[in-house]
């Protein structure tokens, strides 16, 4: 995809290629469209994330609660977002012995029982041996540092998901 | 529901029953889960109001642009939301004749075009004549009038949502 293309987008074909950058959050990729013509896609990028810095604390730890969990009940169930299911294959996520589903469960709901959001991290850029060192760790912070982190993390899986869009010519389908 | 039940639901749960009350929203739902104990039902809705009046204008035009056209691309492929799928059909937009079909879409494209969000009323409190006139008169409006208008309306939608989920104790199931 170049800039031209990009920037003759109508706001429908913007959302059905970038609508879940953010996790099922297209009012962001929505509301980012708003600032056309880009001069880039990192200005996309950019846009995204200046966007979620202007949000109350409310509306950051509503981003993350539309996180799923890792290895929870929408990968049980299979409606996970396509670019969720896939984060979390590559990551492991979907071939766990019995004993670590039921480790991940037990700390997820330790995480979420203390933060009140889902425990976010770019998976795909991990295993599932880190995931669940880190799950451990980061569950002994802050609630604001978990929320400064797991936007962080937030914002990683956007730049890889753009990454991803961009490398294949075309998005995963979105399911919104 | 009563209160009591309302102010017990963790962050997911509340996410089940509310989480389209702001059509392909969940993300204000899900922040304004922040704000419990909540004291009565308008509270939630009033903190949804507040959480999109705190938006700036690209939030909001953002907000308008992820409703579906009335009559249009998600009708015709059935992957409307529940909720919006039930709208369309009260007001009569499933049962248009091929005439009145293409006159919305013609009319549905030039406010597209004009204002780079789509016609966004209560569908449910109107019918397709009213729809069709309304349509007509607001495609002269200012941008500025529009989305006014257009979120005065999604608020609309937002209450009458709220009202039928407690009226039947449990929501449409919501396809995010």
């Amino acid at each position: 995809m170049d800039l031209e293309t990009l920037n003759s987008m109508n706001y429908e074909k913007f959302l059905d290629v970038f609508g879940n950058i953010i996790e099922k959050c297209p009012v962001i990729t929505a509301a980012v469209w708003s600032r056309r013509p880009f001069s880039s896609f990192c200005e996309v990028e950019g846009e995204v994330y200046d966007f979620i810095e202007s949000l109350p604390v409310s509306g950051k730890e509503g981003i993350l609660r539309c996180h799923p969990d890792l290895a929870g009940r929408e990968l049980s169930s299979g409606t996970l977002t396509m670019e969720s299911q896939e984060e979390q294959r590559q990551a492991g996520l979907t071939s766990l012995s019995p004993e670590q589903r039921e480790r991940l469960t037990l700390l997820n709901t330790q995480y979420k029982q203390k933060f009140g959001f889902p425990f976010v991290i770019a998976a795909k850029m991990s295993d599932k041996d880190k995931i669940m060192e880190e799950l451990t760790a980061r569950l002994q912070n802050d609630p604001s540092v978990e929320l400064l982190k797991g936007i962080a993390e937030v914002k990683k899986i956007c730049h890889l998901r753009v990454q991803d869009i961009l490398r294949k010519g075309s998005p995963f389908p979105t399911k919104l």
